[in-house]
């Protein structure tokens, strides 16, 4: 396949392009004979090459012009690469394992809230209105309109298909199959996703990641990393901070299919609910210190001159803070229902062989994320999310 | 004054310039030494000459490269012209009396209501992604980021200099001194006004004209025709609505201020009311229509596949109706503080020149919209709202 150029690479035509690409083949020694190439890559999206040599190693990272897990029939545009990179370029680089996995094997990341509340207050607040002026800000926000085919991947998989009869949804039939009539089914839940979807479309708040799921997270036991920001746009806040507690409520719901003998993983079950109440208290702290440290800073939404009060700033503050909250709720519901009645599910549920277990996993998360959507204007804290979650 | 070839217009240097000209010069029939210009211009930003000849006339408006009632301490780009232009191509062109005119002299227009809801109705519907897909919305809101230096004027007069001291700010002095005070100095206030700024900096619903006051509308007693959409950009629909409304209520609220020997005015205060009720019910209306007609549409943000029950539609149509009614009364009331204790002024209050009585007046339109902006989601109809300014 080509066109205009362009070729989707495999293990053959890669290596050619590395001899044929001196700042790439001087990487590796330009030992251009003797390097090995494997593909690594397990998004829904890309492929990802690990090239190493004897002298060194380089990651190539491919966006083809479609939907790898469909297939051709469904194309997307492989400029999603250039706002990838041009979102990487604003926030850092990558490394270690995939989170999700982690989270799979149970394995305890005592500083992963600490960063993730670090990563999202940083990325959201610095892309905000909170920092910018409103001149900065319509010109980052008309380049990222450039990234709508991303855009419009999500609308689909997360705010439209799981609601309707669309030939790409699955889940685990038939256990689930009454499950996923009753979201075709549910007006409530419909109107509150339009909600969703219409702040998705139309609300400019931030720079987001777009994708920041639990797949989205390399760690170690000392150190996080966030990659994959080709669906950056902004957007509103609340999805980024949705996508990572929604992950890690679905991750929550996935372990009773991954108790063993000797391990009932409670205590794992209680360190994911530990982590998603830091995430969002350390994010609330992190980011409102943020909007503190520069609130006499060069952003327009708040003017000093009008907000210098104490007891005003207080005020705003909460009022802000609520809003996001529970525009994290709701997008948080948002992602889970999607991983479980729409076209991409989640590896936490899809390694439980044990599909009657799968599904009793699944359809507690399920509705839990229902009600979560419905009622998220009710919840003042994290803490009364979770008692609900349990 | 010149700039890289632009230079402002008098008589003089206009005369020349249409004897340059061909084709302003042809629609006058060539009789270049024989016509007469006048300027008419009495916006608070741009010139307008009427230029006729025995054989025809034309109206030339200039967009000067800053703030015309403040003059060139306040630069402001003349690029404004551009986006006049492309957004009068998308709605139609102008002519008739300004109504702010109409309204002081207390002349009714009959059909005002039914066209200014039709003209809002067409205007924000076609435009919002309840009629365009994804990719076309992202596309014009990119296209209109462009128009940040109008969109920066009215964050500044509207939703910061009156809530805040400022050079610009003026208001009947002494008499309202301790009223503008009393703004600046109103927590909740602030609290409100901070939402609707961000709502006006990030919410890109539709292509809204973003200046719709009494006069940016020109009338007859048949025809209404809007004019000035310089400050065009997506933002939300409710700043349109809002804008219009609350220009009507300044009316009402001056119309004691007008009152004449034999004249009370109290049957134009009327007719002013449900003047207002018949915008917001006709466009109510009108604009649901416009959805229900185009329900199997190319727009994106209820897909006829997810919204196809009838009471399902009913229960969105209601909640987005209302979303935008509140939406709607927060702007109404920031467009009339800002007109009360901010830099522009109307000639509704203006005109009243027994001081007293100016600012009488003007002191009960600004403690109603003050409750307005906090109430605001406490209405559920325009009729409470009403019942509220009598």
């Amino acid at each position: 396949m080509t066109m205009e150029g362009f070729r989707v690479l495999d293990e053959k035509s890669l290596r050619e392009y590395i001899k044929a690409t001196p700042s790439l083949a001087s990487k590796l020694g330009n030992e251009v004979d003797n390097f090995k190439i494997k593909e690594v890559g397990d998004g829904n999206l890309n492929f990802v090459y690990i090239v190493i040599s004897p002298s060194g190693s380089i990651v190539i990272k491919q966006a083809i012009p479609y939907v790898r897990c469909i297939g051709e029939s469904w194309p997307m545009t492989k400029e999603r690469s250039y706002f990838e990179a041009t979102a990487l370029k604003r926030q850092h680089e990558p490394p270690h394992i995939i989170l999700r996995k982690g989270l799979i094997a149970g394995v305890e990341y005592p500083l992963l809230a600490e960063h993730m509340a670090e990563f999202m207050a940083n990325t959201l607040f610095y892309t905000s209105l909170l920092y910018l002026t409103t001149t900065q800000h319509k010109s980052a926000v008309a380049e990222f309109c450039g990234n709508v085919e991303l855009c419009r991947l999500t609308e689909q998989v997360v705010f439209s298909d799981p609601y309707k009869i669309s030939e790409f949804n699955r889940w685990t039939s038939p256990y689930l199959d009454t499950d996923a009539e009753a979201v075709r089914n549910d007006k409530i839940l419909k109107l509150e996703v339009a909600e969703l979807k219409s702040k998705f479309c139309e609300k400019t708040q931030a720079l987001i990641h777009g994708d920041l799921h639990t797949g989205s997270v390399m760690v170690t036991h000392e150190s996080t990393q966030v990659i994959d920001p080709e669906f950056a746009f902004y957007g509103p806040m609340g999805f980024d901070i949705g996508a990572f507690i929604g992950n890690l409520f679905l991750a929550y719901f996935s372990q009773d299919g991954h108790v063993e003998q000797g391990n009932d993983r409670k205590t794992y079950k209680t360190w994911i609910m530990d982590t998603i109440a830091d995430t969002w208290n350390l994010f609330y702290k992190k980011f409102t210190s943020l909007w503190d440290i520069h609130k006499e800073g060069p952003g327009e939404a708040y003017l000093h001159e009008i907000y210098n009060d104490l007891e005003l700033r207080e005020l705003v503050k909460q009022k802000y803070m609520m809003d996001l909250f529970h525009d994290s709720l709701g997008f948080a519901a948002a992602k889970m229902i999607r991983r479980i009645v729409g076209v991409a599910h989640v590896e936490d549920f899809e390694s439980i062989s044990d599909l009657v277990k799968r599904s009793d996993c699944e359809r507690r998360a399920l509705e839990f994320a229902k009600n979560l959507m419905k009622k998220r204007r009710n919840f003042n804290t994290i803490a009364d999310v979770i008692a609900v979650a349990k």
